[in-house]
């Protein structure tokens, strides 16, 4: 069993302390949407499924406290200011709202809690389900290395992960020789998050910093490149965190597969083009200090975007909860999407 | 005028402490050459220009307090141990030593002097050539942006430096739009030197995380990517700073012209193909800890290569003191050697 990165116990929502890994680990009780949209704008939890895993139960704490229609929205405009760009906490919320303000007030609770679930259950399966699909890309019996980006894991979803959910089935089925996580700067997803879920998990890993890919690759040994994405656009193009397409150019290079492991909910059919999505610039403080210290002169200027885009001729297949879409990716994907 | 990493005032060798850059800038004094010796063991000062001409020094100091040929030959042990692989380390000291070990000892002091002076001047006079030949490969009147990695710049040399040398070139002649400085995980010479030492010179500066640096050529405001050497094999293939690989890859998918920058003392003509180069692979706590902060999991295992090998089909040409070499390396690389 994969660790997990929250937990409903009917009561009240436990969140793992993302910020704190992976040094210590720290579960927060969150008996109130108050708190779960406070945890959720600092970063407690990331990922966006597991975002809207947690909105959504967020949306029960609001019903217990007040069901009445008012209340409600009240509580669903709040929630959804935490992280505004996060696409699956609106959605979550929404799909929440509008299944329990139809009913009547005295039902709204009962009905949020069941609708919070599945959505948690369906996040869950859809995670096994690339899992599958991912790990049957490989031949049976082989033994496979797989770089992977960022923390595409059970720390970002309600499951065993998107990337890292492939990397797990691999592991069961005996087929992992090793996993290598890039440190994934300036946040650092990879050796915070990733190689502490790997380990947890007893999966054999080996981090490096994010500059030592292109020696990796040059060795020979890996088998695949296996990320996840933030935004898919219906040509294939992928919007993922910073230093992917630096990897598939590689990958390119050195033959090997590159593959990008999504629900379909991560497909926006209404983008024709990888290339026209927006990428959002953060902070200079992300990349000149570490930990609140500094490793930059002050007042140096930074370029620091949160994603990059590889452009579809790069991606060698896409594994959703479907199946897995193959180039051309317009007709693969939109086929799909329409399953879901 | 540059910065400079150290000054030799006649009577002792002046180092700016580069472990404490770029938050503090702190000159040490060194005046006998077991504290020269600890203060490169202990990368007080480091490139492997700037480490020769210190070592240079410190025989002039080893000479001042005992000239005797077992004194100099003692002292020349002792200094050679310090950084066992920086071959310019043994290479100032043997010349020191074999100029002044045939002198009379009451002239070696005043002769051992001259002789620094002169490997200092020698370093000094080849930065700058390096830096007109390169700058020489740009369209004059054209305004041009440089990506480099590490630091190839006065901090690791007597002079202006190598790669940056030719930046500082082209921002003299007035065509350097902007300079990119990728950190360099995991040691961070681009953040703590590179930036530093530009921002010093009023060179125009962005600092990235390495993870950015595929988006910054997707975006193809780069002219040329500029980097320095470890060591370059006679076909052309380059040893440097890991990640320089993953950069000339990138620069390839975009034709963005890979450049070296390094005296033709770095070319080992006897080192047929840059794959034979061997790599070090260094400790885990360079990745798994930023300044004594801890920030992946306890017990992870580490991929941790020092360099990265580019090979020469990447490299459009490499630039030396005399002049610049295109491929076919073999011949271009032999011949400007025969120059030295």
């Amino acid at each position: 069993m994969a660790i997990e990165a929250l937990k409903w116990d009917g009561e009240v929502l436990w969140l793992i302390d993302q910020r704190r890994l992976p040094l210590e680990e720290t579960w927060l009780k969150l008996g109130s949407y108050e708190e779960i949209g406070t945890a959720i704008g600092d970063l407690v939890v990331r990922g966006a499924p597991a975002i809207g895993v947690s909105a959504a139960f967020a949306m029960v704490l609001a019903a217990r406290s007040d069901a009445s229609t008012e209340g409600l929205q009240r509580a669903a405009g709040q929630l959804r200011q935490v992280r505004p760009t996060a696409v699956n906490l609106a959605w979550a919320i929404d799909r929440v709202s509008q299944r329990i303000l139809q009913l009547p007030q005295e039902e709204r609770v009962a009905a949020a809690e069941v609708e919070a679930e599945a959505i948690r259950n369906e996040d869950r399966a859809a995670c096994a389900a690339m899992a599958r699909h991912g790990a049957d890309l490989f031949e049976p019996g082989s033994r496979v290395q797989i770089l992977t980006h960022c923390n595409a894991g059970a720390l970002a979803t309600a499951g065993i992960g998107t990337a890292v959910g492939v990397v797990r089935e691999l592991h069961a089925r005996g087929c992992l020789e090793r996993l290598w996580a890039g440190e994934t700067r300036p946040i650092l997803q990879g050796a915070r998050l990733t190689a502490w879920e790997a380990m947890q998990d007893g999966l054999p890993v080996t981090l490096m910093a994010d500059t030592a890919s292109g020696k990796l690759f040059s060795t020979d040994c890996l088998d695949a490149v296996v990320v996840g994405a933030d935004r898919i656009a219906a040509d294939g193009g992928v919007a993922n965190k910073v230093g992917t397409y630096n990897l598939a150019v590689l990958a390119d290079r050195h033959n090997v597969p590159m593959y990008v492991a999504a629900p379909t909910s991560t497909v926006d059919l209404n983008l024709s083009r990888g290339s026209s999505i927006p990428i959002e610039q953060r902070s200079a403080d992300e990349v000149t200090e570490i930990g609140g210290q500094r490793i930059a002169p002050l007042g140096v200027e930074v370029f620091n975007p949160a994603f990059d885009i590889t452009p579809a001729e790069l991606i060698s297949a896409i594994i959703t909860e479907n199946g897995v879409a193959r180039p051309p990716f317009e007709e693969s994907l939109r086929s799909l999407c329409r399953k879901a």
